[in-house]
């Protein structure tokens, strides 16, 4: 018989049916009939589909070593969110809360001393971020890992930059026998995301600004205790309440006050007045929830 | 407020809302409510998730000038026959049934005079195919383009094989005065899509065989008609009831019947016996259906 509208799910579902792993299989199911309802509902005429194509197909292309475009498209259609979401649901809510990598976490960040700088050009403005990693029952994690990445005072990741050597804006720091980190840094800018590709262009059919508010990535990890994967926002930044990809939760705003105190400057190496802001990082044990 | 599961698709779709162009705009919304749909079921870990973003950028870098793995995705997934089969429902029933364009038309068609061979190495079992393209009043129409392209007895395209030169197996003919159509070729052989990118992959962990039953593409296009994006299917070939394209219809299936006939085939350039199948084409007028 041929294929038609009416039977299209279940003639390609059928085709999916000695799939040997469960999972795969159900994965398959879902994504034919969702992939199908979707075509149902928008008829697109096969011009119309191979624009579709074009794009999807553009966005792999512009995938490389430095840039992850689908990542990107994901983060802008609420999809790396609402995977981020559904997976916190299953954590503990006592826990500091996730949310997405974001496409910039594509250079292995260089291991640093507690209280280095993780800026080598100084052109920003001062802040020390400092905090302690726990268990959810307050007590510190010794020798937790803490990887840092972010953006300079123009919104600009190494990456994306010729001003920043690569590792710029990046480190990699081991919390001392009290669970505690620090390191010096500049506040990061609210930034556009990456614009000169596909993603940009649908933005900008779409009216769409490029924003993220300005934040610092973290992803905190220590033995026996599930890793999270995070940012630390700026309070007071722009775009706090429209981030181009959905990703800002309230308990993950901080504010980096300014700090007047010609001592306490002097002894973190810092120039006065600076900014300062506390993070404090508490995690989930492994095993059930 | 925070992102939620069950805000999430109000929330992407509100972010679409300035969309200048309506039809752009309708398309993204269905687009964020089946996305997400397909998540909220499947509940993909972020390591799934990031699986699947690693299986898509792969697809879209396997893409060259030569091959086009979204278009292979679309095509197991059923979404291309699913779009043809909606884009034929607009067209008037009495024209010639149209079927999906598939990954191979990556060449332009060398122009040929009627008459010619498509097959320039004579390594398979020769063949005339011939017919009429007509108006659906049956009125021949004479000029008419057939653009044609096939794989070839082992069942490959010129563009997969080093045996091929490029255009072999492909042909861009003129109708006569009375509309009439005819070329020489080769048998072509059933054959698997090609496997050694991510979709590949896919069939193989889902244990869906890649064969399509064998064909011959045909573009068919007049001034002032529909054009026609079809195939014409070899009768008794394997794979007619399990295409893994699902692009099948019955209407397309042709007997190339074997004719022994010296005459005939001195008369045509063919070697006795040859093959010969008989493929009329009917256009629809352009304008309202
Ligand atoms: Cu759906
Ligand atoms: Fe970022
Ligand atoms: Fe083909």
């Amino acid at each position: 018989m041929d294929f038609s509208e009416k039977d299209s799910v279940d003639a390609v579902v059928a085709s999916f049916a000695d799939t040997p792993d469960p999972r795969l299989r159900e994965v398959t199911e879902s994504l034919v009939r969702h992939l199908h309802g979707f075509l149902r509902d928008v008829r697109p005429t096969i011009a119309e589909w191979e624009k579709g194509i074009e794009f999807l197909t553009a966005i792999g292309q512009k995938c490389d070593e430095h840039r992850q475009e689908f990542i990107l498209f994901s983060d802008v259609m609420g999809a790396s969110m609402l995977v981020e979401t559904m997976e916190a649901a299953r954590q503990a809510q006592d826990a500091t809360a996730s949310t997405v990598l974001g496409p910039f976490h594509v250079v292995t960040s260089p291991e640093r001393e507690l209280g280095d700088s993780i800026d080598t050009l100084g052109t920003g403005e001062a802040c020390l971020i400092e905090g302690t990693v726990t268990g959810a029952d307050g007590v510190p994690i010794p020798g937790a890992r803490i990887d840092i990445w972010q953006a300079d005072e123009q919104g600009a990741y190494d990456v994306e930059s010729d001003r920043q050597p690569l590792g710029n804006g990046r480190g990699l720091f081991t919390a001392d026998d009290e669970g505690r980190y620090r390191f010096r840094s500049i506040v990061p800018s609210h930034y556009p995301i990456p614009t000169d590709g596909p993603v940009g262009d649908l933005l900008t059919a779409t009216r769409r600004h490029p924003y993220r508010p300005a934040h610092v990535h973290f992803i905190v990890e220590a033995p026996g205790y599930v890793p999270v994967t995070t940012h630390v926002f700026v309070d007071g930044s722009p775009y706090l309440d429209s981030d181009a990809v959905f990703a800002v939760k309230q308990s993950l705003v901080r504010e980096f006050a300014t700090v007047a105190d010609e001592a306490e400057a002097a002894r973190h190496g810092l120039p006065n007045p600076f900014r300062r802001a506390r993070f404090d990082v508490v995690l989930q044990p492994e095993g059930p929830a």
